[in-house]
C-alpha cells in the first residue's frame, strides 16, 4: 500500500516532477481511498493534454507504432506520457517485458514518462486506476498522452474510448476473425492505421476497411481517415500524427465532443462507484471470513453463488 | 426485459428442450432479480457437463476450431453447447457476423446449442451471465460445453478460467506482441494448440512455446501439451479432444481441482456481489436524475468523478 500524498506531493506533480508523477499513480494503483484525495485536487489542472487511445489485434505491432509516434512528438518537443495496459496479464509477465524492450528506445529521455498497468487481482479498478493515471501525466504538463492496450477485451474499449482521440491499429491479412474485429471497434475509431504497409494485402485491407465504413453511421458526421504506416521505417507517421490533430481540432468545440465527455464522465462514475461499492462491503468486520466459507460451500455444490451473494447483501 | 422463469420452465430447461434453455439464457442476460430466483433452481443439476473454455489471438481461427470440434463430439454422440462470448462488439455487430457464418454448419443439428453473448451496457455483468449461461447448459444435460472468447482482455481471461479446462489458440508467426500474449496467458492454459499448423514457423512458434513452458511453474504439476491442429482440414482434432480429456480427468479427484473451484467460486460471487451492490444503487429513487446531472458536472470540469461518486453514495 502507498501513503496518501501530501501537498507537497501534489506540487511536485504539477512541477512535472517523474517521481511524484510515478508515486501518484502508485498511489491511483493500490489505494483508493488515498486516490480520491489525490484525484480530487489532481482534476482541475487537467484537460490541456491530447490523450491519443491506441488499440489493435496483438501482433498489429501497436508498440512499435507508439514508440515511433512519441519521437516524433518528442522532435516536436512535446512532453509524452505512455500508458501501456495489459488486463490480459494477470502476473504482469507481460507488462514487464513490454517495458524492458520499450526502455532501450525511450526510457532514457526524460520527457518521456512510460509506465505499464496490469490487472491488479479480483477487486478490479484496473480501467479507473488507468484513467486517473493519465489525468495525473496531464496534470503534469504531458502534451501528448498515449494509453495504449493489448487486446480487444471490453475494458480495453472503453479505456481508448476515454481518450480525445482513438486510434484502431489493423494489419494486412490477419484471417477470418478480423471481420469480427473490425465490426466491433467500428464505432471507437476515430483514425485507423493499417500497419506494416508494405506486406502483401494491404490494399485488400484498406478495401474491406473502407466498405466497412461506407456501411457505418457516425452521429458526428466524422469519416475516419485511413492511414498506411510502416512503424519499424518510420513510415506514415506524419500523416498519423496529423490525422489525430485533425480529429482533436473537429471535435474540440462541437456538441458531439460536448456528448463524447459527457459519455465518458458517466462511465467513469459508473465504474468508480461500482469499485467504491465493492471496496466498502469487502472491508466490512467479517466480511473475509464469511466469504471464504461460502466459496468452499459454492465449490462444494452445497450452495450458489447467488445464494451467498443474497447473505454477503445482508451483512 | 424477460419475465421470470416460472417452475414451469425450469422443468423445460432439465429436460433439455432448447427454447427453454434459450429462454433462460435470456433471463440470465437480461433480468438480474429473475436470473437469481432461476439460478437458484438451476444450480443443483449442474456438474456433469465437461466445461471447455477456448480462447486466443484474433486470426488464430479459434472459430473454426471450435466448430469442428463440436463436430467431433457429435460423432461421439454427445450434445454440445457453444457459448461465444465478445466483449469488443458493444453493438453486436461481431457476434451477428459470427453467428450466421456458424448457422452454416451446426446450425440445423438439434444436438447442437449455439448463443452468442455481447456487451449489454455499461452496468456490464456478461462474464457473470456467460458463466450462468453455462451453467443452464449443464442443467439441460449437454455434456460438452464450449465457451470461446474473442480477444485476451480481462473479462475473457476470467470466463475461461472458469471453465473445467481452458484452450489457448495460437498460430505460427504472429509477430513481435506474441511474446507478451504468451506470457500473460501462460498461467491460464492447461491445453495450448497451434492452429494453421500447415503455415511456415510452426516449428518455430512451438519451440518457443516450449521454451516459455519450461520456465513457468505451476503448482499442480500438469504440464500442459501443444497440439497441432489444421482445424479446416479437420487435423488434429483427436488429439485435441484426448488433451482435454486428460487435463479434466488430471485435475478432476485432486487437490488441485479443489482448489480451483474454490478460485472460480470466489470470482463469481465477486462479479456478482459487484453487479448486485450496483443494481441496487442505481434503482434507487431519484439516483439517474441525479447521476445525469453530476455526469454533466464533470464533463465540464466543474466537479471531479471522485467527488460525484461520493455524493451518489451518501444517497
Amino acid at each position: 500500500m502507498s501513503a496518501p500524498v501530501s501537498d507537497a506531493n501534489i506540487e511536485r506533480i504539477l512541477a512535472g516532477d517523474p517521481r511524484g508523477v510515478a508515486r501518484a499513480i502508485s498511489v491511483v494503483e493500490d489505494n483508493l481511498q488515498a486516490a480520491s484525495a489525490l484525484m480530487q485536487s489532481v482534476f482541475p489542472h487537467t484537460g490541456r493534454a491530447t490523450v491519443i487511445g491506441i488499440t489493435g489485434s496483438p501482433g498489429a505491432g501497436k508498440s512499435s507504432l507508439v514508440d515511433r509516434l512519441a519521437g516524433l512528438y518528442r522532435k516536436q518537443e512535446k512532453r509524452v506520457g505512455i500508458i501501456a495496459v495489459d488486463p490480459s496479464s494477470p502476473f504482469s509477465g507481460g507488462a514487464i517485458l513490454g517495458d524492458r524492450i520499450r526502455m532501450q528506445t525511450l526510457g532514457l529521455d526524460p520527457g518521456v514518462f512510460i509506465r505499464s498497468m496490469a490487472t491488479r487481482g479480483q477487486l478490479g479498478g484496473l480501467a479507473r486506476a488507468s484513467v486517473d493515471a493519465v489525468a495525473v501525466l496531464d496534470a503534469a504538463g504531458y502534451e501528448k498522452i498515449i494509453v495504449e492496450t493489448v487486446g480487444v477485451g471490453q475494458d480495453e474499449v472503453e479505456i481508448v474510448k476515454a481518450a480525445d482521440v482513438t486510434v484502431v491499429v489493423l494489419v494486412p491479412g490477419m484471417g477470418d476473425d478480423v471481420q469480427a474485429i473490425k465490426a466491433g471497434i467500428m464505432e471507437i475509431s476515430d483514425v485507423f492505421v493499417i500497419n506494416k504497409a508494405d506486406r502483401d494485402g494491404v490494399l485488400r485491407t484498406e478495401k474491406e476497411l473502407e466498405a466497412l465504413l461506407s456501411l457505418a453511421h457516425r452521429d458526428d458526421g466524422w469519416q475516419p481517415p485511413i492511414i498506411k504506416t510502416v512503424a519499424t521505417e518510420n513510415k506514415g507517421l506524419d500523416e498519423l500524427a496529423v490525422a489525430i490533430e485533425s480529429y482533436r481540432d473537429f471535435q474540440k468545440g462541437s456538441d458531439q465532443g460536448v456528448a463524447r465527455r459527457e459519455s465518458i464522465a458517466r462511465w467513469r462514475i459508473i465504474e468508480l462507484l461500482r469499485e467504491q461499492l465493492l471496496a466498502r462491503v469487502v472491508s466490512g468486520e467479517n466480511f473475509t471470513a464469511r466469504f471464504n466459507e461460502l466459496a468452499s460451500e459454492v465449490a462444494a455444490k452445497r450452495t450458489d453463488p447467488y445464494a451467498a451473494v443474497d447473505e454477503l447483501m445482508k451483512t
